[in-house]
């Protein structure tokens, strides 16, 4: 069995979260999903054959693009057309992503700067490949010698997605209408009972940007990064149910940790823009240092 | 006349400095520069077809590649090889770059973690789109009251890039056998007569990467960045004579500039990976957000 260096390991977890921009990769056979003649996602192809049983609400594929039928002219109507096929799809049982129906509706534009086209139920957005967006905090300490510790979540075991694997401080996804500062502190003190007056005094500082692909779909993600420096007496404390338990690991401990299979793969990709950013890691000896911020920042 | 925001400066900016990757860009009619098989960099049309002169160091161009000789067989055969050839077009006076021979060495790799196959002139990169790597170094002060303040450089009026325009506290090419630490205290002390025991101190957070095409050439670049807080009575000055005047600027002001034409263009990169690192951009207010950092992160 191969034996990966430490490097290798991080190289391998980036390639990963952005297989969609590999050879080989779905992408070929996706099409593009246009809005009024704009790009806002990626349908896969078992995707697309299921939408011409739709064709009041999805055209046919054409020219590589499934469109919006254009009497669907306005962010409502577009909205509670696509929910009635998903509702439908969902009840078909045929998509296995359905079944983490979260109720949270997720704004649809071509760009973040964009105004939102559409809202689309957050466990469809793979199906058509629409960009995710979120919120994910390094929450850390700074001893009095100057030693920093980082604070993780392992996820509950009951979690939908990823279930007990190491998560940062805390984070969830940008729904539509709410501010990233707003989801910020949300966040903050649902999962890790984090009062507003300490989350609010996190930097925000960095994206991790990146796009994977798997059996349901396909996923472009942008998760806005927050650093919080927690006071060394403070412990967060779980909330919500979705975390089980905190740590404060030494940062030695988060750099190892991140190139296993225990953390989840983008919130290892959030620790990591925390390690370089915090210069714990060397380019003198770091041979992939610049491959790491790039496959950090990779956008379609 | 179009009144563009700053965000808009800022997008134009970043496009700008990755105009290879647009459509339009010689890109296409570019040949892959290759060494044993792997790819070292791209050369772009006038090249090639100077090139086609020097049969015995480059081989036609086949299947979109230009590849060395294999009888240059070793670091040294290649780099003398080469350079002959680079003397010989010096000598002709037919490529403007060549005027700015700087008898600096780069080195020549697939990867910045491989091991280099050649080195070559600094002044003649360009002409094979290989990719050459630097050090910036961010300057800055914090205030008793927390306020923070950037030193910025003035290009002096005679250097032969980018004359009079405002750069990072100091920067340098990254020459073949050096580190990057070393470069770093090298320039701090050239440029801007910084000991040695304040420049170590400096903190390695960050590369800026991008790859522009001009009527010179192709050029892939990374910058290795990194902040170095100056105690608030120290002042860099004048060393080498690269640089004319130094200023201490709030970071207000730092962002103003960095949109203008006054910036040297990759020097007001990495000035808005240190804005963006250190919390003084909101991505609640600022549209383009993800796209400044996919910008500052694109490789090829």
């Amino acid at each position: 069995m191969a034996v990966y260096s430490w490097s290798e390991k991080v190289m391998k977890l980036l390639s990963r979260m952005n297989n969609f921009y590999l050879a080989g990769s779905c992408r070929a056979d996706c099409c593009r999903f246009e809005i009024e003649g704009s790009q806002v996602g990626w349908i896969p192809p078992h995707v697309t054959s299921l939408l011409t049983g739709y064709p009041e609400v999805f055209s046919s594929p054409n020219g590589g693009a499934v469109s919006l039928c254009p009497s669907l002219d306005s962010y409502q109507k577009r909205s509670e057309a696509v929910d009635a096929v998903l509702q439908s799809l969902r009840g078909e049982d045929s998509l296995g992503c359905l079944k983490g129906w979260r109720d949270e509706k997720y704004r649809v534009m071509p760009k973040f700067s964009d105004p939102p086209l559409m809202w689309m139920e957050r466990a469809a957005t793979s199906l058509f490949g629409v960009k995710r967006y979120g919120v994910h905090i390094n929450g850390y300490t700074v001893s009095n010698s100057g030693e920093v510790s980082m604070w993780l979540g392992r996820r509950s075991p009951t979690k939908q997605t990823y279930p007990g694997l190491l998560d940062n401080l805390a984070a969830g996804g940008l729904s539509a209408d709410v501010s990233i500062k707003h989801t910020l502190v949300k966040e903050c003190q649902e999962e890790a009972c984090i009062p507003a007056a300490i989350a609010e005094k996190a930097l925000h500082v960095s994206t991790v940007s990146y796009t994977y692909e798997d059996e349901e779909g396909v996923f472009p993600e942008c998760q806005f990064v927050f650093d919080l420096e927690l006071p060394l007496d403070f412990r967060p404390r779980v909330g919500d149910g979705e975390v089980q338990e905190f740590y404060l690991l030494p940062i030695d401990k988060v750099k190892e940790l991140l190139a296993t299979d225990d953390f989840k793969p983008n919130c290892a990709m959030v620790a990591l823009d925390f390690l370089i950013r915090h210069s714990f890691i060397d380019p003198d000896t770091e041979p992939f240092y610049q491959e790491f911020l790039a496959g950090l920042h990779q956008t379609l």
